[in-house]
């Protein structure tokens, strides 16, 4: 399949506040010409793209697709110990089929918000992978860990094999990372060997750190450090780990970070609703902290929507430093792209609009009210775009989303899948 | 006109927490029924809102409409200060027709994203009044103020009669406030003279106030008193004023606001993307003061959309007090409709859905992905739905948009006149 982009304002994301106007030319997965046509080149389908900005996919680096049952329940009527409470209660009742028709049922929302990629962090990775493979979406699935070493060599001695197959089988579409969920969930001896594991794998290691306040102080009163610290002591920061939140780094957190490069995954709606903080976005910018963006879960969110995320990220930094200028917009579209694939490992396949990268490509229209006048693109991306305006989600040479209209997925009958599922499960006994 | 809507979910604000199943009613302007169709009622026009919610149109406390010109023009290119001086210049190059076409692109916007009354603040009213009749959204027009006693004599004497016209003409759909600017642009003798008027007039001042932790410093310097110590001085707060920001209050302010029963317009986006901090909302409330919710201008935002405004509300209320429950999502949407009813003293009018009053309706489609499942419509409308889940906007009784099309403006024609003009614009010499 070949095929066009033409007449698109194109922000490539590959250097600075670069603009072109032109033609995306694809062939099969790959990006082959940026800017001019390619002489000879004949396109099997050719999308007129006058008044619409081409933007590299997004990359939404943490997020729990399932819990999208838990979007905007009960979060109003109780304080949030009962309703995280409620929340696990129902929970632990989830079966693996309720997973698959979650899973696809954000994977849908994703895609019409215009995200290509996303990493995951669940239980029952095998029915995740499932709903990723027929969506034709990319995605960084967490072979999620809990508690001590043992749990954690079972978890890992179960799934591992089917995860390495399934990325093998999708052509690298599909990637694993090791994903212990958090300090005080996991003991050193599992992020010793999420450590290992990720090594011999080649892949990331994937968990939160330092969310809340109150998890800063328990690790310091349990281990005599920071979670980051302690993290770097377990030799988690070594090999190329994300770190989901980060909201309360101390200052030599901030230095560790940076000198190895582990990129924060800021997720902006979860850490203000949660009551959890706001990250230091500028200091981990001015110290060189690798920066990507995520929604989180849709139970702390309460949608997967990367421009919503990338607004209120835009808003957190200027007003937590009364400096409005403390990240350019040019830098939040960078975390919600490039930053986000090279968090995931896939900085040479995506993240931006180049020749010889995967063609995972967002044309956002222009057109609307709220877009006109246009003026920087870049700020109107971030400040007045809505994900309604994408008209045309493209993965790896393949279209996903067509004038608003899903490619892969059924929406309609996803969601009464979804809503049956969800009936179900809340006439269960935990 | 008779219309009934059927089959909704209504959430009609006039109670806490309140929920319908049923229909609407409508006969010319007003609402005649609610729950229950009555015996005899011949509709002419039926809406099926099966899967939406019926919520009362949005109120837009506080925007400078035709400031459409500026959205995000240099923005991050430049420190505040100089961004400041660029728009100066342009404003004032701007003529009375320029204000007309940007004041219908604004509008049409504010209908898009479900605002049916808006409290606006600029110059060149006349202009804007007509944008306004023409649309069939409701108003109150500010008759702005700027400088000393004698400057705003000389603007009173030229906008009062034609504005009061306006109202009659329009049956009050247009009404007019007295807008002086602030307290570091008007003088002593301007706010007096906005009271006076206000009370002859019988209606409101509208003011900024306390925006910023510099204005605060300067008016103590000046006055002795903090902004909104300085207002009451002035006889600003007895007749029924609304403020639109006060980020900077101190404690004693609360107290005055909540006696005074004077209503803060919260500009969350502003406040931020400005870097002028967050207003106290959690306070606010605890101390009873009066709430509601405006865009400002669309240089500031950069968008005039009451559900990004709802949605940043609620994520800087809960992240500034660490408290998730802090104020509730029906709060929160009480701000963005009676509370702006009753700012704009309109509350017998309009704000909420209740037989008698106008039926200022909006219809949310809530089968989207990002809504499904739906679980607290309260959280969900304030949380995780769009502007772009909108169906339906009526206003008075009348259709404004069906199915996502504007019925009272050509948005196309409005857009390119002006991109036009802010081409022309941009090459003026100031």
């Amino acid at each position: 399949m070949r095929i066009l982009i033409r007449n698109a304002t194109i922000l490539p994301m590959d250097t600075r506040d670069h603009v072109m106007r032109g033609s995306i030319a694809i062939e099969g997965r790959k990006i082959v010409a940026v800017g001019e046509v390619p002489p000879g080149f004949v396109a099997d389908k050719v999308i007129d793209a006058e008044q619409c900005i081409a933007l590299p996919g997004l990359v939404n680096a943490h997020t729990h697709a399932s819990m999208v049952y838990f979007r905007n329940y009960r979060d109003s009527v109780s304080d949030l110990h009962d309703w995280l409470q409620e929340i696990w209660r129902l929970e632990d009742t989830l079966v693996p089929s309720d997973i698959r028709s979650a899973s696809k049922l954000a994977i849908a929302e994703m895609i019409l918000g215009g995200t290509t990629c996303f990493s995951d962090m669940y239980f029952f990775q095998e029915e995740t992978v499932s709903a990723i493979m027929e969506s034709g979406i990319k995605a960084n699935v967490g072979l999620t860990l809990f508690g001590d070493e043992e749990d954690s060599a079972r978890r890992i001695e179960r799934s591992l094999g089917f995860l390495r197959q399934a990325r093998d089988r999708s052509d690298r579409m599909l990637r694993y990372d090791i994903a212990p969920h958090a300090v005080y969930t996991c003991t050193p001896g599992t992020y010793r060997l999420a450590a290992a594991v990720a090594r011999e794998e080649g892949c990331k290691v994937h968990t939160h750190a330092s969310e809340t306040a109150r998890e800063v102080t328990e690790c310091k009163a349990q281990y005599g450090r920071t979670p980051v610290s302690h993290l770097d002591s377990l030799g988690i920061l070594e090999g190329g780990a994300y770190l989901a939140h980060v909201v309360h780094p101390d200052e030599s957190d901030i230095a560790l970070l940076a000198r190895r490069q582990v990129t924060v995954i800021h997720n902006p709606s979860s850490n203000c609703k949660l009551g959890s903080g706001i990250a230091p976005l500028h200091a981990y910018q001015e110290a060189n902290v690798p920066l990507a963006l995520g929604t989180d879960g849709a139970s702390s969110n309460n949608a997967l929507d990367m421009f919503q995320e990338l607004r209120l990220a835009a808003m957190l930094a200027s007003v937590s430093t009364g400096n409005p200028t403390a990240l350019s917009p040019y830098d939040l579209l960078h975390m919600a792209t490039a930053g986000g694939a090279r968090a995931l490992g896939r900085e040479t396949e995506c993240g931006s609009i180049e020749t010889g990268k995967d063609a995972d490509i967002i044309l956002i229209d222009t057109s609307g009210a709220h877009m006109s006048p246009l003026n920087n693109p870049f700020s109107a991306l971030v400040y007045s775009a809505k994900s309604s305006d994408i008209k045309t989600v493209i993965c790896a040479g393949r279209m996903l989303m067509e004038d608003r209209v899903l490619q892969t997925i059924d929406l309609k009958a996803v969601t009464e899948e979804v809503l049956d599922l969800w009936r179900n499960i809340q006439g269960r006994e935990g």
